[in-house]
């Protein structure tokens, strides 16, 4: 290994966070900074890469230059490691170059053993002190180096708490913590067959190893299963010299944000204890006190943190999420992130930041994530609903939540799996919760605080989250808990809401997000960015005026099958299917038409100024009838009284007949789409004749419709040929009839192959395409949605054949080649074709990007998503132009 | 208009066919060879095409042209046209570039009038024969020109006829025939309202423009749909110096085939009529003679005519169909044109002029397409069977049928759409009638000679046919048809044999056909030329022999389905599918191991020394399962007694249960194919063993077992990584426990789109491809064949949406392209990739010119398609090297 494998803290920088990961370059940009960050090296990833090739061998590898750079922490301490007198003792810590937060592990008090904790005695001239870190020493490295369960620990200081009366870790004395550290070190022995280590060169390079080690457990492969991290890039180890927060009431151990994690407010944020080491903290063991309060009991120093946390912000031009520890008064720096948040604060301090001068715009475009804003759209309880507050706890990860109460990760990962919704109740969680809080729709926890994992894994998966609600009291064994004298057991309702920490028992109404100012604003800053539009997906005047709401550019998918659906329309439409002559079928057409130009009439109102592209019938007629097995049990129940219901069995043999020659063996590629509109010209000439009354009636009352006319299905240039002719001329006899001209076109949807293979041919016809990549995703496949989700997508998934499910994250591989072909042939026809997506894929990030680089105009996707996609489409431009957030990973 | 408008004979040439029509060049080719034809000119195609556009104002711009030319025709004959003492009379006759026989219009005997008709009593001093000439021009004209129906002039005949008390027209007199023509006057006046034209420039520009019209009539319009002939080509126009067969018995008329149409034998072969025009043997009304009675009648002439024809045979390289005339002991000769023939006398023509000297290889196998030898595979009356002949006729067309008599065209086209096999039987048969000659099985007609309408149409069709059966008397009316006291009644079944022209009552047992001599030593030229390979489609040892026999050079796709359905393996199949766990699953599949093993072993050992092509099972389960409509009908019977059939009501529900969970709502892109392989591996490999232990127990035996693997569905490179991986594991340990080595290789199914878009990706782990172009048309078109084809369809191809059912022939725009990227992108990663198709496309004709174009290196069909596909194959070469046909019009 020639390249330079440890690093002193002042010997790097952010730029080889690939090298150092980013707890290592965070200390090395403080420490360059000349911020108080106690002295350390770190251990580059390229060496845990290699470790986990070729094993231990690389230990020896490495140990002359991890004996240098401690010899320079010697040197800087005047401490000496191992010495008797005056032990150099440090932490050994993980840090990935992705932040993996609780995924891999710690040991801290690194050196000490049953000479050199007399020196550290010396030191201190506290003996409990002492004998309570060597303690803490022994249990940290003989469960995570050694793999003895953390329980059988405690079982020993709850052993020796009975035996001397008390009841808190810190009643414990000096006397008693040496019994412990002698049982603690009997226990070794009989779990491993070997003497805790008392050569402190020893444990540290078993703790080293014990990192890269720890790259492989299971719950840090499934947080990167889950979130996406490479298997390939390994974590960095960084030894740093021990500071003790828990050296008495002058000391003390925090973590801080720079602005709050939750509502973004510019106030720094956080939690502290006074004398006790970080993991008391960020375990979530004991609750800590908000950081306030420091300014209390350690003014000075909380001073000093508010400049430091504006120093590191300004310096990294983030908000940054620290830990800290004060020792005896002295302020230490241990690490610093970037601050995750939820979607709020994101977009607030995106926005406060620009505002601030510290970001330009772009930068705060970038900073915000569409897959973080989809949380913002999550729901909130109704604030008019009327309800009982069951119990408070901490407000850990906004929205609310409403799901049936179970115990556990597992039963929460069952249930989740089949589409129930639930809440996962735990006193705390852990990571090997991970499954279940994935699958949860909200968590609620008895205990820890705004740090603790759910808290902090609920943030980052955007899910509803309340901890520390101590007034809950739960019996895991009986799978209730309880509030009072209120008791709730497993699978009864609750509802959560994580933007302040309440609990209410029951389902409680809840109303769709709206947009802060400041979201709007950053919005308005990512639209300057974009080039691509964003339109909505609506069928209804409601739907729409949201669209619009949110910023949407136009209508890009107005079905008008739900129209038929209306339960008032039905028994015109039933008529209609089954007319046995063209002049039955429009007669009740002719009934339809009024309320059509009624639907459309609304729609194009409420867009007034924007395109509306409306899609002529789409689904087979059979959709519209019932089913065949309904007709039958009625008729059974009807022939039981043959002559009285006579009149009423020959209609429904008649109906039976017509859904009997209806049924088709593949619906998805059937008798649907513009193939209706070629064999029943009538039905698309009703649909487009109501279109046009609607859009004259505007124009003359003085309001811009827009209609665009939009045919489904179409495979062959011949199609779009035929009913282009058909809609111009139903349009051109509107018009005249009305007396004024509305601006229009014709296109068509491309979800077929063959629409896309053709489409310098099909181009000739239409002036838009809109692809429609939810059947694309079909055909390409060859998977019928409704089969395979729930049969062997999963397993495909599973197995790694497919990444994502397609029908969520758009196939670039195969679909995205085919959209290619479709772009590049049908702009070759027509190069000023203006080209969508409508399909679900229009609202998600990656499948976004993607449309951004083939060079779409516009994706349209449902109108709560129009925020995400707005959002996505300027990272897409950012990402082209090389500034940014990408989705492929 | 610049370019020359009319061409005298002797100006045109057989290449200005496009412009002069086919027997416009025919008769300027005859011409130019010094053979007896009566002078004439052709106005060309082109003229056709301007009067079709702009009408009437052509006919002006032509008429000096006209005059001039006629002037010539008057020099040459020493007649004048319109004199009233040396009449010159002409025909008027359609002929296009592209063969349509009877469908266009004749005007024969055109010149005459009241008075030109002195000057032919003068020319010939044959007063009867002059009147009888100028009323068959009148009937003639009025009916083509004038459009008054035929009937009503043979009414007007058939009153005289009852008056005079004669019988036959031969009988009337020329008195009568005066009265006629008196009649046949008020005729035309009343129905038209205009006096019969006297003027004879008149007559002329009206029937120059009747044939001109006759381009867009409908038994026109229908022809060239079937035949594919593009609507935009027109007709020529072709006036030629009339010459008269009815002179006495010194003249006559008659057709000619250089060899025999039906065999191919090596002799000519036709009719004539003594003392008859031409209408009369081609309207088939009156039966006429074989050509051998000339040799009697007139030997001198029919010794010229021998002679005439060999010259005729070495000049075009090719069987002739001629049209003469004698007119008082001189031979005329009006027509010659490539002769329609059937597919076994092609053969046998194209391989005798081989040997004649005559053409060489390239071009016999040019002369016999590939579509023709398509009916050489119908199927014959087993030669052992023991049958009465009912009746006996005219071996018109070759091979037998067997189907429902029916007596309408009408009703053979209704009944022949939904699937039913009928006969059409008719007394004689019109152009009118040819959506029903279509539809039906075979065509038997009571009357006319082997150049009646229903004759030439059957054999262009590769019908069985039988005509002129005269012992048939057919009672329209009543729908039946009596031989002797046998009465046949609308429904039952017949069988007709059109190679020996027999008519069977009842269904006969019918034998496949073989191969002729000849038609093996074609094909041998044709393999010699083709680059495309031919394979078969086969899952029975019977198939693979049958395949091979006629000339496969490989199994492109064996389906190890149908071995599924088998009923001794149905039960264990069923357990299979049935089974809840997979070791349940796997004792199942043991049991059909060794059946499969043995299916394997009979097809590679039959194939030896050719690669065999196994595809894996491909179905959903789903399909091995009873319906669920059987199911419960079976429970609901079972119930009735719910005590005793408790165990089987069990059952049944567990069936209904499992059925119900493998439902799905569009089993084409369902849980099929390597999915099942990928998620029920056990399936998989169980059919890759029994491959190979059959494989290695054939090495064993000396023989050359060579199998393929082949997975269906594949649309991901991971899937084809995946079980590529399975396949070579198991054939590995199946080899080395034989203790033998076989020659193998892991290839795919193209048969999705993603499967296409991405190839390259594939071909890194397949070996080779082979197109599924049926599930390949589904997807790309978005196309349930099920639903479709008789629902939507239709109508498609109705209203010209589609040439064709792109089930049937490959559609190049969309699937093609598909398949294009799919040679590229595979051969891109894996140069010497093997590309093979074996959907149904594999054996059309037009769809393996394109296989040849994009390079595949086989195809694959039924058995008994391999050899049109040989020839086909041969064809595209050809084609290729610009030597010949192209089935792309």
């Amino acid at each position: 290994m020639a390249e330079k494998l440890i690093y002193l803290f002042e010997e790097g920088s952010e730029s080889l966070r690939a090298l150092l990961g980013g707890k290592g370059a965070g200390l090395a940009e403080m420490t360059k900074a000349g911020l108080p960050v106690p002295p350390g090296f770190t251990i580059t990833t390229e060496v845990c890469r290699k470790y986990l090739k070729l094993g231990k061998e690389v230990l020896k590898e490495i140990e002359p230059e991890v004996r240098k750079k401690m010899e320079i922490l010697e040197e800087k301490t005047g401490k000496r490691f191992g010495d008797v007198n005056n032990p150099l003792l440090v932490s050994v810590r993980s840090g990935a170059p992705v932040s993996m937060p609780g995924m891999m592990d710690t040991i801290l008090n690194l050196g000490l053993n049953d000479e050199t904790v007399k020196g550290l005695i010396a030191q201190t001239g506290d003996e409990r002190f002492a004998y309570d870190s060597y303690r803490r020493f022994i249990q940290m490295f003989g469960n995570v180096v050694m793999g003895i369960p953390h329980e059988e620990f405690e079982h020993i200081i709850e052993k020796w708490k009975r035996e001397k009366g008390v009841k808190y870790d810190t009643e414990v004395d000096a006397v008693t913590w040496k019994k412990v550290i002698e049982d603690y070190k009997e226990l070794v022995k009989k779990k491993t067959g070997k003497e805790f280590p008392q050569d402190v060169w020893e444990q540290l390079f078993m703790a080293i190893a014990a990192v890269f080690e720890s790259w492989n457990n299971e719950r840090a492969k499934v947080y990167r299963k889950i979130h996406g991290i490479s298997e390939e890039m390994g974590t960095a180890v960084n030894v740093q010299t021990m500071v003790f927060g828990n050296r008495g009431n002058d000391s003390g151990t925090g973590v801080a944000f720079t602005r709050n994690p939750s509502t973004g407010e510019k106030k720094i944020y956080g939690e502290f204890l006074l004398n006790a080491q970080g993991e008391d903290v960020v375990a979530g063991i004991r609750t800590p006190l908000p950081i306030e309060k420091m300014a209390e009991a350690l003014p000075e120093i909380y001073e000093e943190l508010k400049r430091v946390c504006d120093q590191l912000e300004r310096y990294y031009k983030d908000v940054q999420d620290i830990e800290f520890t004060v020792e005896k008064g002295k302020l230490y720096l241990l690490q610093t992130r970037s601050g995750k948040r939820t979607a709020q604060a994101a977009v607030k301090i995106a926005v406060d930041m620009v505002k601030e001068g510290i970001i330009d715009k772009a930068t705060a475009v970038r900073m915000v994530s569409p897959k973080q804003v989809e949380t913002l759209l999550h729901r909130q309880v109704d604030p008019s609903a009327k309800y009982d507050v069951l119990a408070k706890g901490l407000p850990a990860s906004p929205g609310a939540a409403c799901g049936k109460v179970v115990f556990t990760a597992d039963e929460a990962s069952e249930l989740g799996s089949r589409g129930e919704k639930v809440i996962l109740v735990r006193p705390e969680t852990t990571p090997d919760d991970i499954h279940g809080l994935y699958a949860a729709q909200g968590i609620l926890t008895s205990r820890g605080g705004m740090t603790s994992h759910a808290a902090v894994v609920a943030r980052g998966m955007g899910k509803p989250c309340v901890v520390g609600c101590e007034a809950i009291s739960i019996d895991l064994e009986k799978e209730v808990f309880t509030v009072g004298n209120v008791v709730v057991k497993k699978g009864d309702v609750i509802t959560i809401d994580g933007s302040r920490g309440i609990v209410i028992l029951g389902e409680v109404p809840m109303v769709e997000p709206s947009m802060s100012p400041e979201f709007r604003e950053l919005l308005s800053w990512a639209d300057e960015i974009a080039r691509l539009q964003v339109w909505a997906n609506a069928d209804t005047p409601e739907d729409a005026r949201r669209a619009r709401e949110f910023g949407a550019k136009g209508i890009g998918l107005c079905r008008t099958e739900h129209m038929f659906m209306a339960e008032d329309r039905l028994p015109a439409v039933k008529r209609m299917i089954m007319a046995m002559t063209r002049e039955e079928r429009e007669s009740a057409l002719d009934e339809i038409l009024p309320m059509q130009e009624g639907d459309f009439y609304e729609i194009l109102k409420a867009m007034e100024g924007y395109p509306v592209t409306i899609r002529l019938l789409d689904p087979p007629l059979h959709e519209f009838l019932p089913k065949e097995r309904e007709i039958l049990e009625e008729l059974m129940e009807l022939e039981k009284e043959p002559e009285k219901n006579a009149l009423l069995i020959e209609e429904k043999r008649e109906l039976l007949k017509k859904v009997r020659a209806l049924q088709e063996a593949n619906p998805m590629l059937g008798f649907r789409g513009c193939r209706l509109g070629i064999v029943y010209p009538e039905i698309y000439e009703m649909q487009v004749r109501a279109i046009f009354r609607a859009a004259t009636r505007l124009v003359k009352e003085g309001c811009k419709a827009l209609p665009d006319v939009m045919l489904p299905i179409v495979g062959h240039w011949k199609e779009m040929e035929i009913l282009r002719e058909m809609v111009v001329r139903v349009a051109e006899e509107e018009m005249s009839k009305a007396g004024v001209r509305v601006e229009y076109h014709v296109g068509t949807m491309i979800e077929l192959p063959r629409a896309a293979l053709t489409a310098d041919e099909i181009a000739k016809y239409a002036e838009f395409f809109s692809f429609g990549t939810n059947d694309l995703t079909q055909t390409v496949f060859g998977f019928s949605r409704d089969d395979v989700e729930g049969k062997f997508l999963p397993q495909y998934i599973e197995k790694g054949i497919l990444k994502h499910n397609p029908f969520e994250v758009l196939d670039r591989d195969g679909v995205g080649a085919l959209m290619k072909i479709a772009v590049e042939k049908g702009r070759k026809t027509r190069p000023n074709l203006k080209i969508g997506i409508c399909g679900e894929h229009g609202g998600e990030p990656s499948s976004i990007e993607f449309c951004h680089q083939i060079g779409l105009n516009y994706v349209s996707c449902s109108p709560f998503r129009v925020p995400v996609a707005r959002l996505a489409a300027a990272h897409a431009k950012l990402s082209e132009d090389g500034k940014g957030w990408s989705s492929e990973k």
